[in-house]
């Protein structure tokens, strides 16, 4: 399999309206903009999306109001793995049916310490129940979220079982060692980085690129590095990137890019999270603010 | 508050068909089973139950079932805690509708580190959206599993905000330390050890009793440590029990279980689990029916 061309991917945020019910317009114009920025694609129901804070049916309802919307299935990667085995299929198979093939899937993660038999037999069953030519599976590695995570033993299983249907990792140790190492022992995967802390020297590396929550604020930053990678403009990029990156990694990331996005779009309902997480305080908002302005980033709206 | 008297409830287990769907009749036969052989009552969908591995809809039919089968809403105890609070919230409404009172909630689980006010608000907005003059929620404390806890602070704040509607707390860390501390310091919740290890010795302290998974094999015994625990009758009972959960805890638990299960009632079909959780092992079989045998513990069918 050729190696495919470096891709920057946001893991999008999910804007919800007042009442905390997913706020369809505006997923949809966040989504195109994400696009219009530079993303190669968009991951909808990630982590950073808040994705097992929703029940399935928002789920799907969401998917399909973003599609009516004109966002392209093509461009989309959606994240439906939960702790019930059906409730991924389900939520997979409507993926499939609306033309999204790319899914990215966590361990079920409510049992700790589970086989890892049990593990390949609940991704096979998946699989094998689904039975579609186009799905393209990526596993979802997060074991400081999850906790239950994919070793490379159990990769490599489903790798020589599913050799068309398993298309990569989304690797979210934030680890830069240990995705280099799923990237070299399976060279027929796409293995996506779960930040750009280290896009630049990724993609030099031979690696896919990244799927990233800080990319709903830095598209531009991030598809710079994508586009220079290879000479000074890329490096100068990656260095703004990373500065803007480790100044979200000292607050809950979720709460401070959404509120950070609420000042840059004057839209304050970007501020609404699901329960249980919840808002910065105002003490940390102006922190990072603070922090944001001294390196240029914008911090309010034009 | 008067002390509530002790009490023995069996954490059941959720017998499966050979295509893994809830074999209703099954169900109700088990939990009729346990509560004549002494339970005082039957918790539905907890961990042992595998109950985050169905989805909303398998959760209810399941409930519906077993209470036009027969069983008194009065006996039972639902889990019902999710990831998603509108989950949460759809479950417990439903058992109340339904006459069933007391449910266990799972804090959210998917995310970590989330902050206190965050698990407070969760639990807060449950109770006051219920709005239900007969609900009485116990709070699910497994950190093994969940890894999100309850702090005694939480658990503090919850009570003295809500000290109608919360009634206790089912501590699975196993840690008797923590389950007589829990107890000490909230006189007026029901505080629930999630094993019968230390029943006697827990009854003895003024404890309420167990909420447990080997109580699905062990009902008489524990049964027996309840009714006499003031007595050297207790004492024994008690020896009999700790011997047969401490062999049961050399396996994993839910796959131990249902395997004694199928030979103590012939009936195969509980060896079904779902997935991510697998059957034992032969071997493991075979050790596990020898050590209970050397104890004089029923292993086939009469």
């Amino acid at each position: 399999m050729p190696q495919p061309a470096a891709q920057v991917l946001a893991a999008s945020l999910t804007p919800l309206t007042a009442d905390k019910s997913i706020a369809h317009d505006r997923f949809a114009g966040h989504v195109k903009s994400l696009l219009k920025k530079g993303c190669d694609g968009v991951l909808l129901f990630g982590t950073t999306g808040e994705a097992n804070s929703f029940t399935v049916g928002e789920r799907r309802a969401a998917l399909e109001s973003l599609l009516e919307a004109g966002v392209a299935p093509s461009k989309l990667v959606v994240g439906t793995g939960c702790c019930a085995l059906p409730d991924t299929l389900s939520l997979t198979r409507h993926a499939l049916e609306l033309g999204v093939h790319r899914v990215l899937v966590l361990p079920p993660f409510y049992y700790k310490n589970v086989s890892e038999d049990g593990l390949f037999n609940t991704f096979a069953t998946l699989i094998e129940q689904l039975d579609h030519p186009a799905l393209r599976l990526y596993l979802y590695h997060f074991p400081k979220m999850a906790v239950v995570s994919f070793t490379p033993e159990l990769i490599a299983r489903l790798a020589e079982r599913f050799p068309e249907q398993l298309a990569g990792i989304k690797d979210s140790t934030g680890n830069k060692e240990h995705t280099m190492m799923l990237n070299s022992r399976f060279p027929a995967l796409e293995v996506f980085a779960g930040s750009e802390m280290f896009l630049l020297d990724y993609l030099r590396a031979g690696g896919a690129g990244c799927i990233s929550a800080t990319t709903n604020l830095t598209a531009g930053l991030a598809a710079g590095v994508r586009d220079h990678y290879q000479s000074p403009d890329g490096e100068f990029a990656q260095q703004q990137l990373s500065a803007v990156r480790a100044v979200f990694e000292r607050y809950p990331m979720i709460g401070a890019l959404k509120g950070l996005l609420a000042m840059q779009t004057g839209d304050s309902a970007w501020e609404n999270l699901r329960l249980p997480l919840s808002n910065l305080d105002e003490d940390s908002v102006a922190e990072l603010r603070h922090a944001l302005s001294e390196l240029n980033f914008p911090v309010q709206a034009d």
